[in-house]
């Protein structure tokens, strides 16, 4: 029911035909990789297919879809009643694999009728994953392998499961993990959940008098030790409500202490006020783990933090100062962790929010659905804009490898052509353009789709794992050759058709465009 | 469980420090309009009601959550599974009104460590329907009222629940009907569902002969009364498949016939194909309804459509062709409704996606959660940005109407200062530059929040419903100065505050602030 109603309504008229059942072909794919990149992240896999496994129509569904259509015949609702994905077969590129445009990231054949009525939902649930996989897998090339980034976007997501979605695909694309309880609980191990205080928690404390221990108690040693290093640093005006809190989050967490430290003055009072609980808690045998910064110039006062931690370091001999992470999490975005990195800073890693989950640069990914054969007849959209012609028929797809390992171009040929072969030239050319064409002689040559579903088996090859899509996420921007990857200006990824497909393409066009008639 | 982890590690030091029964208030709010408009609208709160009522942890919640603080105290488990809202009281702003920065939407009062909790939920079922209700009210502005707009986001939205919540909250902000079917089934009848056919449906037909009727039947007719309008026309040369098509969408649906005429030719085979059909239906006794553009340049487009409806009408003598509907769907968002208005064109209804429910201009609203008192202690968050300086205390809000009545301010007055009274001057002031004051004789006062959650009664004046919600945006809008409304440079709609609390905020200010030493 996750649908337009106007699958619901073609779906009639195809049964009114007796058209519902006539083989058909439809390929999901995209035209232009989002936010001015190359690369886009295929994501999603995993929900289509427990939709294809889920799919049928309730009753309570059929009596509201009887509302709809007051005037449709009463078989019809029969028909729709019997509806699963049991005649449809589904190929897919692997979820975590970087595709290009036109290449289609899932090929569906069966019968018009359902193959029609899949078309939204299995939109709905590509087109966002993979465009904050997407997202999530730009920031990680942005920050480099060597910072941890967490993803803080759940009170600014699209929705609770958008920000659901959000939380699992980041992942996928390449954070170490989210701030957002319920992904964690119900994707279980690969999903770590993160989280210290806010700002709330420091202003909720006035002063030291409301922070009182039992004698003996860890806490009270920690307070005690706590107000002892102030004294010796001399620091006795840093705000007593922020220390009051640091010191009663100590106590709570006494071996995952990270505090929040801009709450009122973040080098004169909180980074201070860290520093005398993080000395009495390492006095005590816990090891401390960080400070969070959430406004003002992140890249000088991680700086300044960094020093005062090299300098406590000296002054009290204690190592783990060294350890310390610094997180940062005010309003970053892929041209912050760009342009930090040309900036000298200490941070360590990063809380990500807004820009991350709503794709604040490019909400939206066009993939789209479409009609490519019915009954072995190839069909083909005309459109005055060139780069919305649909290559017609059914296709096979294969990446070409150069001998570096790294992907040359992608390429489009038709069902029955005789793929390229490793160490044999093949004449790609560009689908559109009839000038553009170059010879590849790859050194490997990689199918991209696979069958994923067959009506009978359901699914084939087994559910695509957050921890697999992960690691394919990793290896392929790691082989993917570094000017696509580029944030100004990428070098744009070839994507070809053989010489028969272009011939085949290019003649549909011509029998199918009108000839204008001037007089 | 849909919250960030540092709700449950603050909760849990709260409660390790006994401090989470301390009387707490919070407010929510956002500092700045979206879509570099003047107007939001406030939505969600039908969402946060429900939540309210239903909130609580499951044992299998508490299971997981002693996972993620294995060295949490047992007892706070017994607290946290005793936790529900029957101690907290919150006060809102309806659903549906015109709200303005810093004014809270919502005011939470309670223990602390339940508030708390509640931050990160009620921010994310305030944020999106906000922001997607506000840009659905921009878009009815720039549309005018006489158009008819669809939302047909569905496939781009951000998750699933984007889409339904998408679709719900802009039939809210002023749209007339969604494509999206689980929301029609969902809402009930306010939510009014629409859909027709995609070009798949035109594509999937070949030619005539794939359209045979049975002898007397009125698919048959239609069939008949076609092909003699179209001999009579000389307009053989129109694309059979899509011909058929029609004929076909026709016999499913003769009341709703609305075809999609950009398949092949717009005004070369799609208009004369749609044209040939209306005229057999209207033989037939049915009215049809229209067609749809989903390419090219919509106003010229439309405009011919409907110079070749008059000269139909006036060749025919059918006076339906005056009635028929010109939808256009491709790509629209706020700015193309504005320049449309100031060219010649003859669209009718609207069908929008991509750009309504993802709020492509801006995808995020800013909302956010802020204590601002605890046991009658005033709180103040400082920042070296004045905009994100917090009104500390408690406060209620008033609107102040002028004699035309229509809006002249906000105002946020102390919890205990008399409010502003018809017809008698009050003081308002600029929150943060003191030169800025002006005196309000109001013709009117209006509260701006009510209660609308005790903990002994739950839900108080009963939940918002979608119709009153969309009726209140409606009027709210219709009082409102026009040049608070204006797409290009708005003028900005004051927010003040009393003299007492602008003078409360500034002695709190400068008590909290660091005055720093230099040598």
């Amino acid at each position: 029911m996750l649908t337009d109603m106007y699958q619901l309504t073609m779906c009639y008229a195809y049964w009114k035909a007796d058209r519902h059942n006539l083989n058909s072909n439809f390929e999901l794919f995209f035209r232009k990789p989002p936010f001015g990149g190359e690369i886009t992240v295929m994501a999603g896999l995993d929900q289509v297919l427990s939709f294809l496994h889920n799919f049928n129509f309730t009753p309570s569904d059929i009596t509201y879809i009887k509302k709809l259509l007051p005037s449709a015949s009463p078989s019809f609702f029969t028909y729709l009643s019997s509806l699963d994905c049991s005649s449809v077969t589904v190929s897919a590129i692997p979820q975590g694999s970087l595709v290009f445009p036109r290449i289609p990231l899932i090929t569906i054949s069966g019968p018009l009728g359902i193959c029609q009525l899949l078309e939204t939902t299995l939109l709905t649930l590509i087109n966002y994953p993979s465009l904050v996989t997407t997202n999530a897998a730009r920031f990680r090339i942005a920050a480099g392998d060597d910072k941890v980034l967490l993803e803080f976007g759940l009170r600014r997501a699209q929705g609770p499961d958008g920000g659901f979605s959000a939380s699992k695909y980041c992942i996928i694309g390449g954070f170490d993990g989210t701030s957002n309880v319920i992904a964690g609980k119900l994707l279980g191990e690969d999903v770590k959940v993160k989280g210290t205080h806010a700002h709330a928690f420091v202003q909720s404390f006035k002063g030291l008098e409301e922070v009182v221990f039992e004698e003996g108690t860890g806490g009270e040693k920690i307070k005690k030790s706590t107000l002892k290093y102030r004294r010796e640093l001399h620091w006795e005006d840093t705000h007593e409500g922020e220390l009051a809190a640091f010191i009663s989050y100590a106590d709570a967490f006494p071996s995952q202490f990270l505090a929040l430290i801009d709450t009122y003055d973040t080098l004169g009072s909180g980074l201070k006020n860290f520093i005398l609980v993080a000395l009495a808690l390492d006095d005590a045998g816990f090891k401390p783990a960080g400070i969070r910064l959430d406004s003002g110039d992140l890249a000088y006062f991680s700086s300044e933090v960094r020093k005062a931690f090299t300098k406590m370091s000296n002054q009290f001999d204690r190592d783990f100062f060294h350890k310390l992470m610094i997180v940062a999490s005010n309003d970053i975005n892929e041209n912050v962790l760009q342009e930090l990195k040309k900036q000298e800073h200490a941070i360590t890693a990063f809380g990500i929010g807004t820009n991350l989950v709503t794709c604040q640069k490019q909400p939206a990914l066009g993939c789209v659905y479409k009609l490519v054969e019915i009954e072995d007849q190839p069909k083909i959209k005309i459109s005055q804009d060139i780069a919305k012609v649909l290559i017609p028929g059914r296709k096979h797809s294969y990446r070409l490898f150069g001998g570096d390992g790294s992907p040359i171009l992608d390429l489009l040929i038709r069902e029955n052509e005789p793929p390229p072969k490793v160490g044999e030239r093949f004449l790609c050319r560009h689908p559109f353009e009839e000038q553009k064409r170059v010879f590849v002689t790859p050194s490997r040559v990689e199918k991209l789709s696979s069958l994923v579903w067959d009506g009978k088996n359901g699914v084939v090859g087994g559910m695509p794992t957050i921890s697999a899509s992960k690691e394919r996420v990793k290896s392929q921007i790691k082989i993917m050759r570094g000017d696509h990857l580029r944030y100004h200006n990428p070098t744009p990824y070839k994507v070809s058709v053989s010489d028969a497909l272009f011939k085949f393409l290019h003649q549909l066009w011509l029998d199918s465009a009108p000839v204008l008639e001037l007089s």
